[in-house]
């Protein structure tokens, strides 16, 4: 049986890619042959996670490299096809910018570059993952108690996570309690991965639906709060889940310590500050579709942003596989 | 047809109850022939808001009173039994402190007495409704675009309803454009009534997730909050619906004026401060349901508070029957 918790896993001629919008009912997998194939799993949110749909759009790459009549402009063609599935986590653009400038150096060897180039951008997410998590642990005291949002494991990237990975570590060594995931609507990523991937490693997890975060830091119950990033500006101002700018402010107002983790691919540089990134706007079906009757109610608007910006005043610093960051960012 | 904004309707011999938890999609009525009857449809949430509660609590009295073999001692169990549906509110324990008094003056006219008391506080909270939308109306611009959080209208009070019914009043009187509704989760009563009332009234209406207010108000499109409450303590801690907490604390941090509209009967001067305002804890399926293969998921927990406090500081005003206040409350 596969492993559940490698949710992208490359067989040389396909992508096996994990359906995150069956769990925690159902493990199934999607078998995406060629770059269209992926594409529709990053648009479905089949796969979601900044880390992982730069890792999944490289491969997608390479599944279009690997096609008999591939050249270098049926390359970029792809390219410029998966850069229009998402529009604001960076770690797209960076994977896709790498297999740009790879395209671009001759019609020699092109298959075994890009595909090459594609391994090692899941290889580099993993070990990235890894320094992430160990440098989170150097800001964590013993006894913490991190409410966590949206998901951010190892389904969410090529390795074990950013700030999910971060918290695993902390509690296998033993300074993480306790975790609480947020429900993150309207998808529920807190509540259906968060939880099911905290559960499947042991960490105690506490599900709060997203307007319990503020009694929860009232209460006193929460000692840090780690989340991860879409994309991240020069100045700071990160872009994450929508309702991550919610958490930041109540943890600002509650005095609870407030970090990102996320790899240096999801910053971009050329972005002076967060009013610069775009932010997607989603079907608001996926906003209705829980409360029954809603069909038959007109007259009524629903706003689903899928992220906000949060100011980097509110975060207390950025935690990367380079290090413990604070802005401005070189 | 029966009008569904009005979710109590007394008939002499029962209390129809609108079933809320069927809104939008079904209007049915639950017709309560006994106390019990009303005390279930407390406890189930089929009748929710604390005005409304208190009312439907004391046709609960009334339906006791009612009965052939009616003394003042089965009324008193009656009484007993409808304090322990729901812990928070406080118009419910208003309601039924005037019946307790009301039974023990004599047991002559008991019956017609209790009666005619439950029609009197159905009509009270009518009347007062008004007086609050009017004194609502006072703090308005022309154009304000206003977030409210839970459902504060006709269905949740004998009324119009308090922080909606100011709303609906503001609209009418050319102040108010727009109402931005919070989900509420995880009941919904912002997704399913308030957005269903502002429907049916013809106010526009925009649904936003929870997660998604400190968003709207980074962009500048809130110019002012109104809710309602469940209890208030004499400094002006007030408990409502989990989340308003949280959308008191964004209000603060981006400068919009976040007022708590209700009735005197709401204040609980016994108590003096938020601290001591009994908090309801839920079943965790209320918060689970929505996620399919949830059932499967072991080894994790749920916190499921109905409501939070939120502390006097964060509060612009007081918007009562009596005027608009401020704390200390005498």
């Amino acid at each position: 049986m596969r492993d559940p918790l490698k949710a992208l896993q490359w067989e040389g001629d396909a992508l096996w890619i994990l359906d995150q919008r069956q769990l925690p009912g159902k493990v199934k997998w999607i078998v995406a042959r060629n770059a269209e194939n992926v594409a529709r799993a990053i648009e479905t949110l089949a796969v979601r996670g900044a880390p992982a749909i730069g890792v999944a759009a490289a491969y997608g790459v390479a599944l279009a490299a690997l096609r008999a009549n591939v050249t270098q402009e049926s390359l970029r063609k792809t390219i410029s096809r998966l850069a229009k599935t998402r529009p604001t986590g960076f770690n797209l653009f960076y994977a896709l910018g790498r297999m740009t400038e790879a395209v671009a150096l001759t019609p020699v060897n092109l298959t075994s570059r890009i595909v090459k180039l594609a391994e090692r951008i899941h290889r580099d997410d993993a070990r990235s993952c890894l320094a992430m998590a160990r440098h989170g642990l150097s800001v964590m005291q013993r006894g913490e108690r991190i409410l966590t949002y949206c998901h951010t494991g190892a389904l969410a990237t090529g390795g074990i996570g950013t700030a999910l990975g971060a918290i695993k570590l902390g509690h296998e060594r033993g300074k993480v309690t306790e975790v609480f995931a947020c429900e993150t609507r309207p998808i529920g990523q807190g509540a259906r991965l968060t939880v099911w991937e905290c559960a499947q490693a042991g960490v105690p997890v506490t599900l709060i639906c997203d307007n319990m975060a503020a009694a929860l830091m009232q209460s006193g119950r929460v000692t840090r709060v780690m989340v991860g990033a879409d994309r991240i500006a020069r100045n700071g101002d990160t872009s994450n889940k929508i309702g991550t700018l919610s958490v930041a402010t109540l943890a600002k107002a509650h005095g609870v310590p407030f970090h990102v983790v996320a790899p240096t691919t999801t910053f971009d540089l050329s972005l002076k500050s967060g009013r610069d990134i775009p932010i997607e706007e989603r079907n608001p079906v996926e906003v209705t579709r829980i409360t029954p009757g809603f069909d038959k109610v007109r007259g009524f608007k629903v706003w689903n942003p899928s992220f906000d910006v949060t100011p980097a005043r509110l975060i207390t610093s950025h935690i990367t596989d380079l290090g413990v960051l604070r802005p401005p960012f070189r």
